[in-house]
């Protein structure tokens, strides 16, 4: 059989039809373009499945269903987009009922920290340990996604597993959640950023500020990165501190979760090893009572593509739902 | 059928037997002797199944089989009692084996946190909503069970849900993990007792210091409580603070797990409404945005008898494991 993804983001739809080794067969991303009615948005998905199917010489009736990760909340029972901040047009749209009328498939939904977490754990970095598998997505906020004994757990009403809003620091920096001292606010890559610029600002000599160009806006992620590499005590400073608070939440997540697997994603694991090395040091001191003996941290293989696999793994595992 | 259940503490062995609806048919306690050969200990539990058996009139075939709580380490697939800080002589001990050599019945262990919570969502606060609850025990430490899909969750090795090990104030408080600033550390007993004692210190003139008979050791949780009901400012204070912290840790698990229920168990839940309703009133700011609208927080009901109940029902739950 043949898989439909759909990673539904604020800028593009990624769409993909997937083997059932998880192997792209075709793939096309065409922008969202969220002012216009959630209506032609779903039109632009079905046909986008219609068309990928004739290019790629498959039938629509070869393909088991669509699975579509979702920016914002979802009621995945009856296939209903809620709300999402970035599309403010798809709201309370009947997702799967559109679907199954115009191409006569099944859709099945999921928010897309959940589904690149399925996506991951089953074809990725996890590998097919999805006993119980976390994945936590370093970029603009903190995603996270749980994985239990193979399906997506996400709490009784589905809104759970919001990980990166978890408090890690009692009245810390504040949160867009309205909490403060969230691990998002500061193991985002915007909680690095910011803390990159506080601490470029009062050290005017280092080669952080020189390489923003005196211009504190234009430090980036990679830019403290780069800048730590290249041996700048500012930004070893900034990144010291960086890998400590996100030390400290994965050590509650492990705590908590235990998994087989517990996978980094997002912008900021680009770093690779050099962030998994000092942080595999630094999460000695905060797993319970120091056993790392079964903690196992990798970073994500599937890259942009977790969305799409992910999403299409949905509708695999219709077949076999516990 | 039957089922039994025994809750295996450093003080006391506690053993049920029950029926289908979570009623006690009859249940003793015993002094553990902790410091005696796991093998007397054993024995000790398999004669008091038998015995208690004999005096309900119940024939050994009318028993489906026994559950126990173990305030350690188990490895539940081998029936196997790994470690306990307080039981140091039941370490590797294959108990499961035991039971059907010495008795004939099959035996099914679990952490006695994690039997608590599945005792308490199946027949006490729970009231059998068990599609996800998360039960916190207020004790000498702070302890986590977790039940998703009806059977308890801790994690891929059996050795997650320390909720409890989760650091809200880094680089707060030791706990005895060895981790800083955990939720245990300030949501404990314990954890009030340290507040109440270093408050009554710098406070001379307050009612807790008096009550306390001007000595700070027989401060105890109880005693702040009455002082604070009194109107003592220091230990309104101490109280207030202990609030926030515990309002804290329960939104983090809130935002992680939504749970259907969340249970408040251990000696500082018996202040039951006065602890609740300050703590709704906090839980507002501290679950993600905002949103208390699928909140239920309760105080759990079988007390003493949630261990007994929760390990007889992990006999029930072996004819329907998913």
């Amino acid at each position: 059989m043949i898989y439909a993804g759909i990673d539904l983001g604020g800028t593009g739809i990624k769409t993909a039809l997937i083997n059932e080794k998880g192997e792209i067969l075709i793939k096309d991303t065409i922008p969202t373009r969220a002012e216009r009615p959630g209506e032609e948005i779903l039109a632009d998905m079905a046909e986008m499945v219609r068309r990928l199917a004739q290019e790629a010489g498959i039938p629509l009736k070869d393909i088991a269903g669509i699975g579509m990760g979702f920016p914002g909340a979802v009621d995945p029972d009856n296939g209903t987009l809620i709300y999402a901040v970035n599309l403010p047009n798809c709201r309370n749209l009947a997702a799967g009922e559109y679907m199954m009328k115009t191409l006569g498939l099944p859709l099945y939904i999921d928010n897309d920290a959940n589904v690149a977490a399925l996506g991951e754990g089953l074809f990725g970095a996890g590998k097919g340990n999805t006993r119980c598998l976390v994945m936590i997505t370093l970029g603009t906020g903190v995603g996270g996604g749980v994985v239990i004994n193979g399906h997506i757990f996400a709490g009784a009403y589905h809104g759970g597993t919001e990980l990166g809003h978890t408090v890690i620091v009692e009245n810390g920096e504040p949160c867009s959640c309205g909490r403060r001292g969230c691990w998002e606010a500061y193991s985002s890559a915007t909680g690095l950023i910011r803390a990159a610029r506080r601490e470029a600002q009062l050290t005017p000599d280092s080669l952080l500020w020189e390489m923003s160009g005196n211009d504190l806006s234009r430090i980036d992620g990679k830019m403290v990165g780069d800048a730590a590499d290249r041996g700048d005590a500012a930004a070893n400073k900034v990144m010291d501190e960086y890998l400590y608070h996100l030390a400290v939440g994965l050590g509650n997540m492990y705590n908590i979760f235990q998994p087989e697997i517990l996978i980094l994603g997002g912008g900021v694991s680009g770093r690779g090893d050099k962030l998994l090395n000092p942080l595999r040091e630094l999460m000695v001191n905060e797993v319970y009572h120091n056993d790392v003996s079964k903690l196992d941290i990798r970073i994500a293989t599937l890259g942009n593509d977790a969305g799409v696999i992910g999403a299409a793994s949905l509708v695999m595992q219709e077949g076999r739902k516990e």
